[in-house]
């Protein structure tokens, strides 16, 4: 399914299109006509025979035979209507719809079944649907808004795709004030047939569109979601603002690794990989766009900072925040309150001329001799010179500057309500350009499935980290005393479905020192927990103890869209309380295994601080990859936790296993 | 010195006023008389004889006898001339004084130097002075604006002190579209005579103000400000936005703790302390005078938000940052994409109208059918009905909502640029009405001082803190092996100045088990160290070793401007990775050590997580109270680290102290 045609229609028709001027059908047909759309127009209504100056149809079968596979038909009626409307499409060849009615997968029940129904349809048909529940579709290069929002109508290199029509709509009118030019904008509703993966797909290989901004609650298939941005991401900027992260808090695991890792972290962790910029909040999205030229974000190996300011204080703080980013700070020029525009021209000059400067902010306060639209135009006649620079500014007061922040907007130079803002956003920028010199193909394929897993007894699963390679203390089954052959100390542990959560339950017995104590402490262990000892699948096993090595945690988790999310972090009592853990999506390499150790805070100890020996870290990371093979082979296992994971000065063991089918 | 007659002058004098319309005398002349101020006028010039349709003199002393003692001068000529200018007030009388010349300390040398004379005369006659190097003052009570930047007229209950004249002047500048009024704004300059703390004191008793807006680059006497602020905090809100705090980075001290504690952690442990709002940065600013009534952080005990929106989008990003920032979310209402202000309306009235509702955030994103102004004026007649209750808006979009946002600033409703600052705006709110809760007075007097401490001999030191009633392990100095009479393992040490980092010189030896291990460790330590056993001072020690014990680091390190700041956190080898260190000033009570203990992460282990026993909690927290009196009894100990410290489920132990004169 190309979306050409969808995005460039010859002819347009609008069913539920009125002569009442409130309607929402109306609203669309009006917004299309406004936008100077060059094609056919057809609004659709039973009983009127005129609209907008237009003659109407009754029913979307009476327009001319052949126009059919080069329309866009624009639905909004009642939800109850929709689905023999697209059956009509279908029959009559029309290619391309967008739903706008609400009513359906988001009431539920009736809804998610005329969902299935549309979906079903659309698919046998190889019709592009965008919708229901959406704001609709604008195509600026095609002079095209299909939505009942207005907008600017002036194409340029933005694209922006919305979940929510009200995001959308609220971004398109913060676009109309700052002079950045949208491409298109797809308000996606609920994605039954046209998710973000499909207009992604599509804008790979759009040559209008630098920037892609995406608002998302919930991305359905996330391995070809990273897979399309990651591709995506080598020739343009996508930008992500992930949003109801935090409610789906409630769906923790009930595992060890599972409690540390949220659903936030996960969508940062893909959107990462996939080398998406990752937006924390409204603001951020609107810093992304106002940086709106591919140049700041690609082509450029600067990652520091020099400022130039009127105000010794602007500075004091723009070096705090600067610092607090873990930004550098190339230079920072005071020209000193009573600095006239010329001034800040000279210096300006020098310092764009300079060759290894790339990155300037420019600070401004209103004070009495500062001439802030004389300033800005200078800023304007100096970033002509220098394009490939990152220019960016922050005129900071009230209204007294808003004529020169106008001027400097018109002429598409970033304007940032504060200094420490700039910095934010130019942090972003340099995340991103840093990022971007490791990015590589995300790799989904080649998922050799092994044996199936059918159950998790402990043994078994301590078995199956083996076969992948991954190092495990010895561990025996308790028969008696006699056949514990290895050295004292030993641990012993009661493991089995009653005995998930060891610790709790205490059924973990360290420092057991001499076969007298061994007896001692099973005897124990088998009075009291009698009853669990009936399911023959708990049952008493012994370790040798590993006193000299670095506990941590290893394991992954599978999220229902991401696949599964590999996790390393601290062990021991230190674990829950610091929840100091890194993920990564299971294709990960040794290369970037040893990466995720090194972002790590305890890095410093597995690599031997203050003189001391370090850890092994090579086979620790490759035990993290073997287990990411494991994952990716065992697509019935849930979770599994390696906890703790002994690493020793030259091994790397598997002290316990847990795993959830 | 009151401050009454120099906020409230009978005349006021410029020294330096000129007929060119572009010197800064002549601009503050201008202002003044711009201002309305109703009390006489004399600019001062040698040459000139008329200045702007007042007679000119060209010599404060020309002035009427008996006006000077009411008068405020200010003085804005080249900086060489000003201390004779200073001498002459002296002379003369007068009591206040502006000095807007810049050319003082910010130049060091010669700068510093007439500083030092004009604070002499100031102190010996008494005189207000304030600056130099500063905007000057205004008065909105008295109709005077003193400065050479211009300012809304309209009296409020604001007051604005800035060390930066650039960033006073935003702030002014910023002030003028937000319908919130100022009542004084003091530019602090050098603070040579007049500092923040003066200027606090008094409006401590002023009726007017309150909210106290603060930027401060440093706070020359931080006990006293401290002392001020709490008790200022009582009755009026008092925000604060330190800057220049990462820069002193490079002040890190060189022990322990004190290369985790940075000045910005030590600004926010005072500010905390003291009760005041710690502003992040200049949006934090804008906000928080945004909120600008009382009520809003005063006089309420409700922590949870509620949020009325049109757009579930926005919906989702509010309840996102809700969970970042540990805020409690009591409803979330959706009045739908196609709300007018009617159903705005009708839905918020039953909201406030609820006795549980106390804190209410509308959103409203631009669409079809919505109405932001007549939106907006409902919001505002909803708000006169309940004036007690939290009411807040973001509207988010471009100039489509300029004029309803327009609105609600001129009828004081907050107006946020995106839920989320909305939302970080009432985290604040949230934060200071707990505190205000918990704010006990800043006590820092009776400080009897003990004997000086006049060395940092090991045994010493470990006897002082004995002496504090801190308990310490076993601590014997090496003499041979048979005086060892405590149980083995042992731990062995070599102490003394050239020691100090024990860890890095490996001069610490555990797990000794026996006396044949102890003699063989001793002597390979005599060997190795030879040269710095030539010193006396350094020493070997030997203490039984203590295992079943949570490590932590308490200490202190004394701030030039706050006095000595307590420190505890995690010790052991992740202490320099995770960095887990609370802090305090040196006034804590039993109390608030056990506040500082429970706000550790690590609390949870110390009081016994997962069914283990706890530690001594108790006793560490008596263990911090008698280190912040030894602190404070102590002047002369620099810094001071005791680490590990060894809590025990019943017990703790000093384990290791060092001392820096």
């Amino acid at each position: 399914m190309s979306l050409h045609s969808f995005l460039n229609p010859k002819s347009v028709a609008v069913v539920g299109a009125s002569g009442k001027k409130d309607k929402i059908g109306r609203q669309i047909l009006d917004n299309v006509i406004a936008s100077g759309f060059k094609g056919k127009l057809y609004p659709i209504n039973l009983k009127e025979k005129r609209i907008a100056n237009l003659d109407a149809y009754a029913n979307l079968g009476d327009l001319p035979r052949g126009s059919f596979a080069s329309m866009l038909v624009v639905i909004a009626i009642p939800a109850k209507f929709v689905v023999s409307e697209i059956e009509k499409c279908a029959k009559l060849g029309v290619k391309n719809v967008i739903i706008i009615s609400a009513g359906f997968g988001e009431q539920g029940g009736k809804g998610l079944k005329m969902e299935e129904e549309i979906e079903k349809i659309a698919l046998r048909k190889k019709m592009n649907v965008l919708g229901p529940n959406c704001l609709g579709l604008i195509n600026n290069f095609n002079n095209l808004n299909a939505t009942f929002t207005n907008s600017d109508r002036r194409a340029g290199n933005i694209a922006l795709l919305s979940q929510s029509g009200a995001i959308g709509s609220v971004v398109l009118d913060w676009l109309k004030g700052q002079n950045i030019n949208l491409g298109y904008f797809f308000s996606l509703g609920n994605k039954v047939v046209l998710g973000e993966n499909e207009i992604l797909e599509y804008l790979l290989r759009d040559k209008e569109i630098e920037i892609i901004v995406l608002y998302l609650e919930e991305v359905a298939r996330g391995k070809e979601f990273v897979d399309i941005v990651s591709r995506l991401s080598k020739k343009k900027i996508v930008a992500v603002l992930p949003a109801g992260n935090s409610s789906l808090g409630s769906k923790l695991a009930s595992s060890h690794t599972g409690a540390i890792a949220s659903s936030e972290r996960v969508m940062r962790t893909a959107l990462t990989r996939a080398g998406a910029v990752y937006l924390e909040d409204l603001g951020d999205l609107f810093n992304v766009i106002s940086l709106s030229k591919k140049i700041y974000w690609h082509n450029n190996n600067s990652f520091s900072l020099n400022v130039l300011t009127n105000a010794g204080g602007l500075g004091v703080l723009t070096a705090d925040e600067v610092s607090g980013q873990g930004v550098e700070l190339q230079s920072s020029v005071d020209v000193l309150g009573d600095a006239p525009a010329q001034r800040y021209q000279k210096n300006l000059r020098e310092m764009l001329s300079r060759r290894d400067v790339d990155n300037v902010l420019v600070l401004l306060s209103p004070q009495t001799s500062t001439e802030p639209i004389k300033t800005a135009q200078a800023i304007i006649n100096l970033s002509k010179k220098h394009p490939k620079k990152l220019l960016i500014t922050s005129f900071v007061g009230g209204n007294s500057l808003d004529k020169a922040n106008r001027l400097l907007k018109e002429n598409n130079i970033p304007v940032f309500g504060s200094p420490e803002e700039a910095v934010r956003a130019f942090a972003k920028v340099v995340e991103h350009r840093k990022r971007l010199k490791t990015l590589k193909p995300y790799n989904s394929d080649g998922i050799k499935v092994g044996r199936v897993v059918k159950d998790d007894d402990y043994l078994k699963s301590l078995r199956l980290l083996k076969k992948y390679k991954i190092d495990i203390v010895k561990t025996i089954k308790y028969a008696k005393p006699s056949a514990v052959s290895f050295k004292y100390p030993v641990v012993v542990k009661v493991v089995g479905p009653k005995f998930l959560h060891k610790t709790d339950k205490q059924a973990v017995i360290t420092d057991i020192n001499n076969r007298s104590e061994l007896i001692k402490v099973v005897g124990q262990l088998e009075k009291s927990h009698r009853k669990e000892f009936k399911d023959l699948n708990n049952y008493i096993v012994v370790q040798p103890q590993i006193d000299e090595a670095q506990e941590l945690i290893l394991g992954f988790k599978r999220d229902s869209s991401f696949g599964a999310i590999l996790m390393v972090g601290l062990g021991g009592i230190y674990a829950e309380v610091f929840k100091e853990v890194n993920m990564s999506l299971s294709d990960l390499d040794l290369k970037q295994a040893k990466e995720l150790l090194k972002s790590l805070k305890i890095y410093p100890i597995l690599k031997g601080a203050r003189g001391k020996e370090g850890y092994d870290i090579n086979n620790l990371a490759k035990a993290i990859v073997n287990l990411a093979r494991l994952a990716n082979e065992h697509p019935e296992i849930k979770e599994l936790d390696i906890n703790p994971v002994f690493v020793q000065r030259k091994k790397v063991l598997a002290g316990d296993v847990r795993i959830i089918l």
